[in-house]
Formats: structure tokens, C-alpha cells, sequence
């Protein structure tokens, strides 16, 4: 089969590999028909991720049909069409018993890093039963490639760990994907505002077709006292970190109102500066998260009833051969206004 | 009257003043029969905060008895024993309709601080009806001045900030009397172990007569080490900091479980570094608090039921007139072991 | 000043009445601009609620211009615009300390009850301060009057005890005032699908205006087989009970999924029969209400951000000269079609 | 092997019985050590649940030796202790997300019911990853078999439904050993009073034994009164009822206090009547359950802890041969005093 394989840092090529097989009894091997790039996969290519050894086919997103099960799976038979999900979940030990499937003590987060992932014409996928859900009769599959990951991890990581509620208001620091998935998300629970905040005015542009309330360009570095003045002084209760370098982060600590909750999305590389002799006064919480996606369910439920359309993040769309386009062109966002890219077979 | 008051960092005496008039409809005069020492008493002295100028009495904690309400005064009349909440609540801000009474728009901690406080005969108490408490019957009443400020700041933002469960994990970093007061309260939810770290070898053993089932003594630098090896690896699903400085702080980032919290109590004076690439994807929540004192009823009903006994707290006792000795055993804690000391009238 | 007087069953006159005065400090007295009828003033006509004696002035909803203040009235001062709530709340005794304002030891729903209400020029509110509500600036009055009992009503007793949450089912049994409430304020938490189910054509086609997904009329004794149909066997994750007769409870114990809750808004005269023999192992809950009308500040601000339209339940103006007219088309709903009727100064 | 099998009303032997072998990739084979009775085996031998067809082995509690395992099951191996779960969960259905392993759609209460069940020398375990629990060294596997089924129904059931909290009130209505369950497990959270009610005064004695602040005999018809006498004519916050008839059930009705909650533990075999003309606006909760066993690890930590002792429950002790006289003593209670009777390999 054909698959996309990381070669180290820079390094990757859309070449032929050995089909996986069924090695646990818990496995599927599923035939991915679409797939998408994260933000993580650039970081992996940066070198960033030791996780990921060269050699490692990427990806951890996408849908697709299984074509084989271990003798352990119940749930599912070749031919069924499934929904992936980034997070590999035992759904026994004592984490995934808490719901925290993120740190699954034989799961988590191992897909195309460190197992072979869904960037390929096949993949297996670990714990099938529990790690893949069953695609709903005319369910739209493109929107479906977006619970892979990118929904899921604005929805938990921001809303609920933010808890956004009616009425209240919501700063949105980073609007690149995840923070328009956090955005879109938001809106299930009518906040009063929600203010994006970005460097790239076609991304802002992009939040206020997405429901943003208000948008503020922080190039200026004034971005707190524009914040301040729309909400009167207060803050926001709920600020959600999306970007991952300190300044973004810091810049929440300074719009938190009293009571709020900085809900942190961004995968940070150093520490930041927390500023209790601040903060040590004003009843707030900080969050931190890697998606569980123990929301599957309630987003396929919403996504059943039209209650969002996740493919509004879908700007371009590539076939599997032209995969390392797909990556160039997700790679030059800025230029090219790309958010998800959708990779089909 | 006599007052302890305040006249500049290092500066205080026990000194004739005037007595306090009702001003608002809402004031009660309460005549003080008991009070303590706060360790933000304290730091008052050393000139850290400057929101309490020199001439201000002292004082946000004690019981004693109503000498005159204003008119729009109906909870309570003259005659009346009362416990004093060392945070003033007007009932009716968008701070208090949400339980947060410390943020209370024309109240929060104002006692001693930005108003006249109870290390007096007599002090005036703003919005009496909501923040003065009837004394039940036979209630003891040393052990009701622990309810001002201590129980409920160890049990609001340790306890029920870090969420502690039965058979849950707790470290408290700092043993001292507020650390003391959510190791006692802790015990309302029955966690399976609870860790006591300081470096102080009698607080570590009071710390133990108190319901800690094991002890560490950071002196060695050691801390994280021992208590790893306490919980198999895994770390505490509740850190509750009560220094107030980054060593602690940090050292809680060192040892919380990913899922946990860390509540924080202490009072810091400067940032602290968050090892956010460290903890981006550990499905942890930091928690800040200042006592809002909602729980106060709770605590009320559970000293009824005589499910905690607060005056294990008390060390030592003083009369009003002697509160100067009273300042210097509690400011030598370490020699004189004090923990809480009353002051009586 | 003129007033609507409750005379004893079915007996009621717009006369001149003694313009109420402050009694308590805590009291103001409120202009009343609009005011309108709700169902329970018919109920009281009908002599079913003994607490309401004749000569008492009805009504418990509306909006208003403060007249005069009493001493301890700290929030408000003549010439303020206010939103009057149906409930009373002291904010200091132990119902008001949890919440459940309905429950004030020296409040609760008194307006138009036990005390004089609002289908008057002028009305008497005590405890001003914390049972009034600032009107925001540039505010749609008529839209505040949906405020006072409706919206609360609906939104507290159905939605949020019915725990309505993002692509979940709910059923809406009577869909009369107080059921289009819930209906309205259900979509704040984005629901898949909101089933209404009455015996009217009429409201179950304002229903579908207004937001639901699927509308059953029960006349034909056959809606718990149709919503089995449309939610595949399961039930509903949440019934709201907003008629108070046994028929329609019963019905929603019919149709609640296992794990779902039966909130209840409905005024019940008489026992239902609860079939423990077939929920004991359902794991469900059920709820009931008095409307504590702790959401307002949340339904202002919701309102304030364009999110509701509570001026969709108004159906019918009349100037308060014409509240004879008003109550004989709100009474005569099946045939005016009228939801909630304005009334004017 | 040796196994108790039911055969119709009235009817059981401990008879040779073919050893169950492994069906499913996921079952495993169980050799059971230590079991024990429930009342509900007793309703079974009533003829009260006809899901229980003759020719079955009863029983669903027990610890046992691992024998063998289907080819899918990777948590337990031949030789591992295993404590056996009364609730059988897949953990992927639509209930298991949610954690509600009761309504599992391929488990659930199945054994000894659906499926054979526990009191033999082997059990087949269905799910067994996810349904057995590995039993910690040095564990009292007495005090396990306690937590097969009796400690979770009252801690789920009573205890988390009720939402006991420190300082609150609670009554046990029914102070039979799941009423007991709940007695011991309500005190994870420091109740301010717990009063236990029932018509035997021996149980009654125990109660107090296990942490009863008050009894109330309710054999004279007097069990309001008096409780409403201990509560100051507020009633509680928590009535639990541990009976299933309609006569307990409505005096949990009548000393509910407004705010509180009524969770029901009983099975109940006919409807009761639902005094919603006295409850509608009192704000209360009524919540039904079968126990889903999800606070299994948490009862695993507790009572690693040390904070509860289960085995107070057991009374009595039986070799497996003798377990019919186990059954008799367990059924003449009311003689015997019996509360949980032990039956041993």
C-alpha cells in the first residue's frame, strides 16, 4: 500500500509500505478513505516530537471501512464504516475508567506517533472496539473527519474544561483550526460573547463568519485594553488558549475576570510565567488537556441534528497521491488561507 | 475603647480609640469577646499591604455580641451573640448572586484591611445582615472563631477547590495553622492518604495528630522523590499549597497526578514558573481562591454535629489586654509551636 | 391609585385602591409600567389557591419606575427603571444561602399571593435590593417582562433541572406559556431534538415556530407510541411536565429514556402515580420547582447578547384600563390563541 | 462441579452442574473462592422475576481464581484474583459511555439471572476485562465479596444519588444490609445526622452500631412525627429508601425537606402514589438506579484506606456444601439476625 512516512526532521515521502495486519486480538485494520493534517504533524516534522521515530507513517485523523478485525472485535466487521478517533482507548484501565482516555495506560494518543497512523491506504487501529465509532447511515463524512481530533479537542480542551454557559462571554486567543473548532463548539451553549483574537486578519475574518462576536487584531500589542474596554473592565470568563507560546498564554492571565477559567489548548515547548501575585486573589482556574474525546458520542448526536457544520473548516481538498501538496499547502496557511485540509482516496 | 491598631510597617499598639458608630442602615456595632491573629496580620506589620494604611485597626476574625444595629438591620438586635465572617457580603452584587462573596463590589475582605477590624472592643461589621452568623445554643465559642477566616479558607480553597473524594490522594505543602485547617476539613470526604509536607518537624508531627497518614519533610530537597515513592509513581490527585512562594508552588506542579488539581491558598508576592510543557497534556486545573466563606453554614452544621473539632487549633490564649504578647508568641512560631492564638476579653 | 382586585372565586375588579406604602426598610415602591397575567392568576380565580384571600391585589410580574425607597434600600433610589421579580428573597436566611429563593423564610411567590401584587399603578416589593432587577440600559422592556416568572420558570424548572444538553432528546408535554419557555430557553444548551406534544394544533405549530424539531398531538391517546417512533424505542433524555394534571406526568414517565429526568413545572392538584415497579432500576431522576429565579442575571445577560426573543410569547396588548378584556382573552386562549397578554400603563 | 441451581418458585439444590467453559473471546472462567446471598436471590426463589428461567445457577457476588481466559481478554490471566462485579459491562455501548453499566446493552445485571451466576465452584464472566476487578495484594477478600454488589448499590444508589454532603441530614428508611450499605458508605461524606428508621429493633441497634445518630421504631405509625421532631419540623436532605414498598416509599415523601432528594434503593413490585399536590413546588429530587458498579474503584481505594470495614456486614460463615443452610439462616433474618452471610470453598 501506499502511505505518508515520516524520515526525520524535514524528511517525509508518500511511498509504498507493507500493509498492516491484525496483531492484537483487540485490533482492526480499517482501509482510510479520507484523512486530514494537524498541526501536530508539522511539529512532528520539525523534529519536535522524540515520541515519533522516523519511519512512522503519520496521521491520527479519518474515516474509513474496516477491512479486518482481530478475534476480539465485537462491535464491528469488515465492511463497516467507522470514524476514527485520534485517542486509543483500553476503556479498563484506571484512567480510561475516569473517563481520561488521553492517558490510556496501553492507548492515548498513539496514532502516527508512535504506531503507524492514517495518513496510508490502511491502518490498524488498536482497542477497535472502543477507539472507533460506527459511522451513522448518511452521515456526511467530511464533517465526520473533523471528530477526529480537531472538534473534540477545541469542544473539550476549551468549552467544557472552560465552561462557556449562557450568556456568559469568551475570549478565543489563537483563531487557527482548533481555535475556530473551539469557536464553532462554543456556540452549543450561547455564550454572550465570544471574542477572537489573532495576528492574521483573514483568520478574524474568518471567526466572525463563525459566530465570533467581536475579533481584535493583537499585532498592536494592545489587545488587553481592547479587551478590557469591551467587557467593561471585567475580563472574560472563560479565555481559551489556542496558540501555545507564552505570550498568548500570559495575555489570559491578563484578561481572566474574576471567577474565569483559562482553558489552555495550546501545546506549549516552555514554561510560562504565572502571575499569582496576581491571580492568587481572584478565584480563577487554569486547565490543561489532551483530548480524551469522550465527547464523540454527544458530537455525533449534535453533528445528527445539524446543530453545527463542521466542514466550514474544510478549505481544500487533495486526493491521497497528491498528499505532499495537501502538506504544502496546510504548511503556508498564512498564504493560503488553508484550515483543514481534507486528503481523499 | 481599646483597639490594636496599625501605625505603619513594624508599628502597633494596643491603644484608647473611638468607639464605632453605625454609618450605613445595613452596620452592626458588635461588642468583640473573642478574637485571633492572622498570618496577613502579619504581613500587614512587615509594610506588604498597602491597602491598609496606618491608624486602621486590626483584625477580620471573632465572635461577640450585637451592641447596636442600623435600621435596616432585621437578622439580628441588640444582645445577640454572633460569629464575624472576615468577608463582607452584600448579598446582592454580581459577585455575591454568584457565591463570591470575596469579590463582593462594596465588601470582600475589608475587615482590618480597608476598614477598622476585631482586634478591638468593639467593631463596626458593614451589611451585618449577610455577614454576621447567629451563635446555635451551647455552641463553643472558641471554636467558632476558627470558622471566621481558617476552617473555611483551608476547606473553600483547598478542599473543595481540589476536589477532594473518598479514597483520593492529597498533599498539603505547608502545615501551618491554614494548611492545618484543610488537613482537618479534608477529612469531611474521607481521601484514602493524606500527605503532610513542610519543613518544620513539630508542624509535620501535629500534622500527623491530625489525620495525616504520612509525612515529608522537604528540608532535604528531596520531597518530589518521597512522595513518588509514596504513590507509586503516580503523584496526588489534590496538591493544596499553604506557603505562598514559587518553591512550593512549583513543587506542587512536581508531584500533582495527571487529573488532579492543584488548589492554591497561599498568598504570593511574586509569578511562579508554570511548566506548561510539562503539563500542557496532563488534564490538570490549578485553582486561585480567596475564602468567599459560603461555606460558613456547612461549617456550622458539621461542628453541630461535632464532626470536627476546630479548637485543636488553639495553642495558646491571651487576654485583650495582653494581645501584644499575643502578637509575639504567634509571630515566633517556630520556637513558641503556636499555632492559633485567642484572644478573649 | 387603580388596582386588579381579587374578590373571592370568580370575582375581580379594576377599582380604586390605597396607594401602597414602605412598611419595611427593606421595601421600595415600584410605578408599574407593564405587567401581564400568568396562569396561576386563573387558578386563583378559580378559588384553587386558599393562600390568596379576597381584597388582595393580583399579579406577581412586570416592570416598573421606582416611586420611593425604604431607609435600607441601597441599590435602588426613585426614578430607577427595575424589573420586578416573582419571587421575594431576603438573601440571608437558609433557603436564600442555597439558592432556593422560593423557599425565603420571608419571601418566596407572596406578589399577588399573600401580599398585594403588580396588576396595579403601584406595588409594594420587599426586600428591594435583592428582589429587583436594574434594567440595562436601552433594554426592550417588553422583553423583561418575559423575565419576571415565564422565562425563569421555564428555563429553571425544565431545562436546567431537566439537565438539557448538547444533541440531546427532549420532550416538551404542554406546550402552553410556560412550555414554549422551556422550549425556548431548551436551545441555549443546543439539544438534537425537541419533541412538543399537546392536544392544540395551535401551540404545536408556535411550537415548531418557535423551535421544535418534531410536534405530537395527543389527542388521539397514541403519543407515547409516536415519540417511541422518533426517538427508536429509547424515550427522551428529558421530559418536561408543564400541564400539572396525572395524564400528561404519567405520560412523561411513558416516555423518559433510562438514565433521562422528568422535570416537572406543572401545578399539581391532586397525587400521580409514580410506576417504581417499572423505573426503580431506570436510573432516572425526577424533579420539581418552585421557580427560584436565581437565573436572571444569566437570562439578562443571555438576552442582553440577542441570543432569546421572549417578546415571541407576547400575543396581545392592553392598556392597564383594559385588564378586564386582557384577562378574558388570556382566560379564552384556545380560541384568542393568546400566549402571554401585555398590559400597559 | 457443585453449583445452586434454581427450579422454579420454591425451588434450588446445590447439585452437580456441567463446569461452564468459555464462549465468548472476552469471557473468562472464574473459580469462586468466597460468594454470598442477596435478597434479590430470595425474590428469584419467590418466582418474583421471571427473566430467571428454572435450570439457572444463582447468585452475582463473589471473589474467585482467574481459571481461564477467552482469547480477547488481556487484563487477567489463569491464577489472577479477581473480584467479580454483579454488573456485567462492555464498555462500549451507548450506556457504558455514560457509565451506566446497568443498562449495558450486552450486560448489565446478568449474572445469576440471564446467565448463570456465582453461587458454584466456576462462574463464566462475561466482558471479563471490564466487569472483573483485579484483587490488590493483601486485600481482605471478605470485605471484596461486599463489594461485589451491596456496598455500590448503597453508595451509587443512596449515598452519590442522595448527594450526601457534610453536615446534612439523612434518613435510612429500612436498615436491612443494602440499607446498612448505605449507612457506612454515607459516611464518606460526614453527614451532620443519620437516622435510621425501620420496624426491627435489633437492625435498628445495629444501625447504631454502624454510625446511626438517631432510630426511629416506625412500627407505631409514628415515623414522621418523631423525625420531624429531630429535624426541627425541616424534614432531611436525604431520604433513602432501602424497602420497595409503597408505604416506605411515601414516608420518604413525607420527611423529604424542600431542596432534598428521595433516593430509592428498593425493588419495587407496584406503582405508589406521588403526592405531587403537596411536592411540585418544594424543589425536591426522586432517584431510582440499579447499581452500574462505576464506583467500584473508588471503594477499592477506600477500602484500601482503611476508611470503611464491609466485613461488619458479614454474620454468619458456610462451607459451599452447606449452602443451603446459608440460604435458610439468610432468609429467617428477622431470627437470626443474619445480615450478609459468607459462603466459602
Amino acid at each position: 500500500m501506499k502511505a505518508l512516512v515520516y524520515h526525520g526532521p524535514g524528511q517525509k515521502a508518500w511511498e509504498e509500505h507493507a500493509k498492516p495486519e491484525v496483531i492484537e486480538p483487540s485490533d482492526a485494520i480499517v482501509r482510510v478513505t479520507k484523512t486530514t493534517i494537524c498541526g501536530t504533524d508539522l511539529h512532528i516534522l520539525k523534529g519536535d516530537l522524540p515520541s515519533c521515530a522516523p519511519g512512522r507513517i503519520l496521521g491520527h485523523e479519518g474515516v474509513g471501512v474496516i477491512d479486518s478485525v482481530g478475534p476480539a472485535v465485537t462491535a464491528f466487521k469488515a465492511g463497516d464504516r467507522v470514524l476514527i478517533s485520534c485517542v486509543t482507548a483500553c476503556a479498563r484501565c484506571e484512567y480510561c475508567r475516569k473517563g481520561m482516555f488521553s492517558h490510556c495506560k496501553t492507548g492515548g494518543w498513539i496514532l502516527g506517533n508512535t504506531i503507524d497512523g492514517t495518513q496510508a491506504e490502511f491502518v490498524r487501529t488498536p482497542h477497535a472496539d472502543t477507539s472507533l465509532y460506527p459511522i451513522p447511515d448518511g452521515a456526511d463524512e467530511d464533517a465526520l473527519v473533523m471528530l477526529s481530533d480537531i472538534l473534540p479537542t477545541g469542544f473539550e480542551c476549551g468549552v467544557l474544561n472552560g465552561k462557556v454557559r449562557p450568556g456568559s462571554s469568551v475570549a478565543i486567543v489563537g483563531v487557527g483550526p482548533v481555535g475556530l473548532a473551539a469557536l464553532l463548539t462554543s456556540q452549543f451553549y450561547s455564550p454572550g460573547e465570544v471574542i477572537a483574537i489573532d495576528m492574521d486578519d483573514n483568520r478574524l475574518a474568518v471567526a466572525r463568519r463563525f459566530g465570533a462576536t467581536q475579533t481584535i487584531n493583537s499585532t498592536d500589542g494592545q489587545a488587553v485594553a481592547a479587551l478590557m474596554k469591551l467587557t467593561a473592565g471585567k475580563g472574560v470568563d472563560t479565555a481559551i488558549e489556542a496558540v501555545g507560546v507564552p505570550a498568548t498564554f500570559e495575555l489570559c492571565e491578563q484578561i481572566i475576570a474574576a471567577g474565569g477559567v483559562i482553558a489552555n489548548i495550546g501545546v506549549h515547548g516552555v514554561p510560562v510565567s504565572l502571575h499569582l501575585e496576581r491571580l492568587w486573589d481572584r478565584n480563577i482556574s487554569i486547565t490543561t488537556r489532551l483530548v480524551d474525546t469522550v465527547s464523540t458520542p454527544m458530537l455525533l448526536d449534535v453533528l445528527a441534528a445539524h446543530r453545527i457544520d463542521p466542514t466550514r473548516l474544510i478549505t481544500h481538498r487533495f486526493k491521497f497521491d497528491d498528499i505532499l501538496k495537501a502538506y504544502d499547502t496546510f504548511a503556508a496557511a498564512a498564504e493560503t488561507k488553508a484550515l483543514k485540509v481534507l486528503i481523499e482516496a
